[in-house]
């Protein structure tokens, strides 16, 4: 159990030390732990964008991986801090809505809210909970401490509001959620809404902001160089891309919540 | 020994090679070094921001880490290459002033002035003595080499010059010499300076800025979200903030450098 | 074999989770694998900036080090998924020419053509290979799979077409093609080139923008502060400089790709 990973994601950014020295406290308890960052670039205090981010990631690290997340903007108040286990991984920070998706998504689960000082930095500020309490925590589990000696079971976790698509009657109305950094839009439309709305991915046309896309493609390279296509994106749900271009410049700052429609293509099926 | 980690702090950025390059070296000497990055968007040159952040962070790590810190302005001057021993910990570094803060608060300590080539790399370049010297020296302080095998003992390292707040007579003159990530102004003036001068916290308002804070806060959330507020950050120094939001956003390009005032809060005390 | 350095050098940037799950799916093959991220923000696209830095950085790594490259505007398509055995180092990518750098200054080659579906994923996306085709076969690589048992060998991978720059009669005309984090402009002018030209390094002026430098200096601090200058970089090729400045501001948006001359300084010599 030793060497299992612990993989960190955050708000904290690239600039200061708070990251590194969260790495400190955890090798000063596990040195054999693998560490591993997923981004410390989300937006300051964006649990929602947090929560999406790992729901995608999480499940493609090995057995026992400990996902630390703080994006903690009640850091010092009320809100919890908790450690999860869920199927065969362990999460790791402020009970704020964060790890809902995963609890939801996971029969096997425990929640814990972390009361046992025991396994905290001794002083704690109340500003910086990353460091004094989520750190040290993930750090323990992945040696091998049980939950359970670490606090109480919860059943009553913060949940998250997603937004989900409406799927009616030959038609589906979603909107994009997040943009990557090749300038791909992605949506809340999963493949699975679709089939489950159509029984089909071909035959359909894509609307966003006043463009219609006649079929979602396979790849990028289905549609000429700069030609607007839609796929299902690599985790599973409906994105607007360009080829070899960016569909964010294409549609600029409204890009992010922009509606998208999908339809049956009339003319082509 | 071998085991331990190396932290690395620079001003190189993450678009060029520099670091990985760096890294390279050391896992060829050490393949069993624990690499952790602590930031490497230092400003171009600026070691009194990288003096800052290293004294903040270097604590929380393992018995034995080597802190390797390349912002090296001078590199290919005159300056020394130099590695310390301070207590518990290493350094590797030009001799510029980034130590000064460590050097200063260690009674316990060794500077060695690097002459000894057997632990530099064949080919020494007039750029990049990241990658020719101070990453190999790292490394075999991590394999256990003692600092004496690696060049000869100096006691007049490079000083730098901090700006101090001033302790007056029942009021406390500092300034701002950080913004963080999340548009937290740190200032110069530390808990202690504020329990030395005033004998406590409470009852004491900032001033910053032509506005006025009216306490000292712990947490945040002591305040409605979006109101300016003065507490004591995770370092241990005064930071001015905005619940939920960004000082930084308040203050602008002159938040750098603004003067923070702390006095006896007449009225609510 | 198992302890073996992976390198890792994308596009994706640090905003999104792709890297995060690439290390994900590595980590889950090979535990014991040592993750080295050389960068990640090669500008969307770049063939050409990942082919100079790679070659830059491979070779100061550990022998067996695995460097796993995914800058693949061609996902999807036709392009052919690669690993190369090239001396004592791995590559793994597509085969767009990223590697050609490589393959062109290696005898000692052998070059594959990934086929065997074993060491992929089981679901193949159509746009993520870097998760689904290459993070996987580098982790397999760096437990000791043969090249040979991944797919079958060919020769004719996709070439690079690199601008050299032109050695006239007592000349050499170059031009800048990256600028580094520090403002630095990187010509295609090796230092071999100007030996070649020249037999020195000496007595030569530099020329570029309208301006001129009267000699190749050996270090920053050859000339005062704020000073243009020109001299070999860490990776020996001639980089124009500004000493304690930024040779960019100097020059903005035109500096990539300026001319740079080269000429015997007739006064000076």
């Amino acid at each position: 159990m030793d060497k299992s990973v612990i993989t960190i994601t955050t708000d904290f950014g690239i600039k200061d030390a708070y990251v590194g020295v969260m790495k400190g406290v955890i090798l000063s308890i596990n040195p054999y732990a693998q560490l591993v960052d997923i981004t410390h670039e989300i937006e300051p205090g964006n649990i929602l964008e947090a929560a999406f981010l790992l729901k995608d990631a999480y499940e493609y690290f090995p057995k026992a991986t400990v996902h630390l997340v703080v994006v903690d903007p009640g850091v010092g108040g009320k809100r919890r801090p908790i450690a999860i286990k869920a199927g065969k991984f362990f999460f790791v920070g402020p009970d704020n809505g964060l790890f809902w998706p995963i609890i939801s998504d996971n029969k096997d689960i425990l929640i814990v809210h972390l009361t046992n000082r025991k396994y905290f930095l001794e002083d704690i500020s109340s500003t910086f909970h990353g460091r004094d309490i989520f750190a040290p925590v993930a750090a323990y589990i992945s040696k091998g401490v049980h939950l359970l000696d670490m606090g109480v079971s919860i059943n009553d976790p913060v949940r998250l509001e997603i937004k989900r698509p409406m799927l009616l009657k030959n038609q589906i109305v979603g909107s994009v959620i997040r943009v990557d950094r090749f300038g791909n839009l992605i949506t809340n439309i999963s493949e699975k809404d679709i089939i489950e709305c159509f029984g089909r991915l071909s035959g359909l046309e894509v609307e966003i902001g006043g463009r219609k896309i006649r079929e979602i493609s396979k790849t990028y390279s289905d549609v000429p160089r700069g030609q607007l296509l839609a796929l299902i994106g690599s985790s599973g749900f409906l994105e607007i891309s360009v080829n070899r271009g960016s569909a964010y410049e294409l549609f600029g700052k409204e890009a992010k919540g922009l509606k998208v429609y999908i339809k049956p293509n009339l003319f082509d099926s």
